[in-house]
């Protein structure tokens, strides 16, 4: 069975090589259209990001695609008439206005996008996924169609990296029956999330920045809309919880950590309940065994210094939660630390993930 | 005027070594006794402390002090009846029974021992002091000498350094009439509160370590006996606030910074209320203008993305608390980022303040 | 075909645990024997390492190995009774005198050593080996057992993790017909090369030392013997280079950088044809295809910037050497950087890969 | 006595805000203008810094000055009238060929420039100064006014940073007679050197960079020139020593490390005959007892793990070079590390030193 020819969106940035390597032996689909800024275009794929590959391991077949100017939506559509396109990833790093339009503009042209950038997280009729979570909203892709007059085309998007860390661990406690009102978070997130260059050294070096630009807003409201409905083809966000976010950048290559105080309902697990939960969670991912899921997405540890960024980031093909520390807490009721890696997970794997579930559910195929 | 001589014990740590250096220059007191293990008896203090010396500066006139056995009390009799010890830094880096021990011993013989150690913090009648927050406590010296049948000696602590980066703040508040019920706070220590050779390089490079033995129950339960009331000779811890405390440690070398999210009782101030407290906020050190005292104990910062440990531990001459990012919190009332340095303000400067507080109050004098 | 049981002096330790994790998917040997320090014996080995692994990935089968006590002989001798041991890694980190003692214990009761440990380096009849570079020195053995009245039993050592990142490129060269008279190097070696604690975290941060003990000798004398000829039975030195080593640790993981300026005898090769045989050269491990040898045992890279060390020391299997920045010295003749993994290649895989050749050549078989 | 007012080229730089610190209590020299970027211009400086200010304390009285547009001559030529601006420091980051024309602008307009840009280093009549190697070449000032028509401005120079570590030293040896024929060095240079935001975080965590553009030919020329000596009117280079650098970049602050391997001439002095020239050296600045001078200009260290940056860089007011691990070379004859202070001894500091002799001899007053 052939692979489905898949387009990169931004292919050279941080996150679009990150794309460009886990799709190197993936088995569905296979990298065979690149675009980038208008500074790369025309060049071998190897060449336009020779002395700037950040990613792990190598790029595979795709050194030897001719990178296009991502604005030029033409050169999309003729690889998509020659069968090299049949979606997008979309990993751009220009302005929010830019991308909104730009990806719009190649939906409406009939070529899905799957998103990692932040533009159309809150389009009411845009779902933002997470494939464990809230797989089921990607069923307002007909709304969504039929909202904008498209045929083929549809956006989707994933949430930001820094609540990766946290979001399906509470998910698990509530798809078990157990209300969460309240939590709060502090994340230790690492520099891949900045992108390249990013966060100069000078501010890494035996120091720490307790702030990262618009981070707690959408740390804070992005689980609303996840956790949330769909109504008459638009979501509509969850009541809660309420969370409250302190964002900082540490000097860590990938690997976000969170430190999480929670509050339950009425109805409270106890510390061996939340534990069983979580180990033995599993959704539709692994259910069907998409290929990026994890085996095992929430991954307990019970030694006491666990987890640790550069340690436990790669768990579960670098795509599991890493949980830690779990116990009471004093103030709300249950504390734990999470951890999860930033650019697979919080990127580019969660990105390859929400495709495998949209070809699953039959919006790519 | 002549300085009063001063003992330190455990002098050839990193904590004695910052002692020494701190009085280096200082006004009052002068390094005139150096106590350590056995295996430094008998060397001068410059040679004890050769290819091991951690503090920032140099150790004025302390180097040609012969170092003596800390377990050996004749020796710091002999040199106190030589006018060289009126009283004991104690930095002892040895089991918490043998310290608990020791300081009783010297406290026994007449030598007033103030100390950086845990071993005391949770004796009923020794004050555990931060001399802009519960300078009061040291009243109860009176007491606990009757209570044990001493003449000059007395034992007083100070308390653990995670704490340092926000009690002070929170008592700013409390003082000024607003109840504080809860908090959670989230640490991200450095390394060199765990000493020398401390935590393995290993383990910060490219990471963190979301826990330190001990540290979470210390950040939790040492403010209620700072903020606790003297009854018939003891302490009573005070009721609250309820604390809730994640400790991280991270790859800085010096300044503990703590995310804190609190909630106040029935009267709140606001935003700008609590910073006018904080930038207002003076005590007795600044009152009385004792030498290692900062001008102003809260420092504010209005940046977005500061306090910094490398850039903010040494404002106030190290002894000051540096707050950032105060803003609401969605989930308790207030939340704010403070910093600290840890092996000053948090450990050798705080000592020293402290002295200079129970000087000031004439029980070192 | 049935794998070669091997035992693992030293399990538990930071090299120790690198074997276990290489072997967990070998095709040749298979971990079934671990011994350490008797703190750790009687422990399955998943316990005996709980809280303190250090290797990249798991322990495959070897979780469930009781260890034994490394010093207990008659635990080895029984296993290899019952087929579970063939011949020993040894990972010791003991003190030199014990260990050489004790390799000969085990070598002399008729099992083979293929050792890590500095301890037998300068055995005038124990090869120290480097795959690519000297295989033929394995072939001492006999000359060795015969001197020593061995039958089964003989000890092969690898020699020190620094001088990995640039002996194979000279022997490459000198192989070519071009004879080094002598070099300059300095290193800027990772921290793992010091196990585990091994260097403080404070003096890693913001900072590096330009010393580690024994290393710089080591560096210069070691590559002597690697070089050198089998007279009557033992080593006689090769007369050069000589070699000026400065060594450092800086704050990396893994990874040990060298820059090397090197002086030709009165045959100098070009700048190209230098290049072209080090991209050349493949060595005995390649032409046979040992599962541990890298396929191209020396990499070039054309960007200016690198080798860097976290984005080349997993090149090859992480047993390549990564050069680059190859040059004209004004000085010497010729200048590179050259790059290599210090617990893989210069430790576990290394010496795996020594045991691969000595299995090739019927020492192990 | 009043101060003289200087000017500060580029003074929102992280070498410009350096000059601004160290000029904020200097004994004769005040800072009284202050130029940028147009985008600084107008601006208080305190605010044009506020957020990016990277130096260790504060501005002092310079806050309150108005950032000018540096590119607008006339606004320093009015400054200038009104006794504000004397000279000017030039700590300019636009491109050389625009740094070389401006630098010429002021000291055509009268206004003299020593300046720390690479811009005029190489321009036969420029001096390239280290206070304490070439002092005299101060002297070319009134041929290079005569040659270029100028009466009352001048153009001075300091060399790179990365020379700074090892060049002082090789002077003390040559002037104490001993002839150095060549050296190899390998520098591991903090980020500082270059600029903010410079080296991303993403290159400096678990990693080192073995190149740093231009600057091996720097560290290898520029020392040729300042041991150079004037031949009518312009410098003739000195024919050695001839000198090989390998060139990293480290994940330090600030500090650059350098190890170095020289040889002698005919006359080679013992290892305890160059400690004793190194230690014993001083040279006019500490004769003068100029401020900025480090009273002790080479400073050893007998431990053998010295000099390392985070502990040795502050060394002499951070203007000493901090030499250790002196010892014989194998391959050439005699090798050190040394160390130095890059922003403040290699920038800033050394910049301020030059002033301060070019005011001693006549030419600043």
């Amino acid at each position: 069975m052939s692979k489905i020819p898949v387009g990169i969106l931004g292919a050279t940035g941080m996150v679009g090589q990150m794309y460009v390597h886990l799709l190197s032996d993936h088995p569905w689909f296979e990298a065979a259209y690149a675009a980038a800024s208008p500074r790369s275009a025309g060049k071998p794929y190897r060449e336009a990001v020779a002395g700037r590959w950040h990613a792990p391991g190598g790029w595979g077949g795709a050194g030897e695609l001719i990178v296009e100017d991502a604005n030029d939506l033409s050169k999309a559509l003729d690889a998509r008439r020659r069968g090299r396109c049949a979606f997008v990833f979309s990993a751009l790093e220009m302005g929010k206005e830019e991308t909104r339009r730009l990806e719009e503009a190649y939906a409406g042209a009939g070529i899905p996008v799957v998103s990692n950038a932040s533009a159309h997280r809150w389009t009411a009729d845009v779902p933002m996924l997470i494939a464990e979570v809230n797989p089921h909203h990607a069923d307002i892709i007909p709304a969504q169609r039929k909202n904008r007059g498209w045929d083929t085309g549809f956006i989707a998007v994933k949430p930001n990296c820094s609540l990766q860390s946290y979001l399906t661990p509470l998910w698990a406690l509530m798809e078990a029956g157990y209300e969460i009102k309240r939590l709060t978070v502090t994340t230790m997130q690492a520099v891949s999330g900045a992108g390249y260059p990013g966060v100069p050294s000078w501010d890494m070096i035996d120091n720490l920045v307790p702030y990262i630009e618009g981070e707690e807003e959408k740390s804070e409201r992005e689980p609303l809309k996840i956790l949330g409905a769909i109504k008459e083809g638009v979501f509509v966000n969850a009541p809660g919880p309420v969370i409250s976010a302190h964002c900082n950048r540490v000097p860590v290559t990938n690997g976000h950590t969170a430190c999480v105080s929670l509050e339950f309902g009425a109805k409270k697990p106890s510390i061996e309940e939340a534990k069983r939960i979580w180990a033995e969670f599993r959704a539709l991912p692994q259910e069907r065994g998409f290929p990026m899921a994890p085996p095992q997405p929430i991954i307990l540890r019970e030694e006491p210094d666990r987890p640790q960024p550069r340690k436990d980031r790669d768990a579960g093909k670098a795509m599991a939660v890493t949980l830690g520390r779990i116990r009471p807490c004093s103030v709300l009721d249950l504390r734990f630390t999470g951890l999860s890696h930033n650019t697979v997970r919080g990127a580019a794997g969660g990105g390859i993930l929400n495709a495998e579930l949209l070809t699953h559910k039959g919006y790519l195929g």
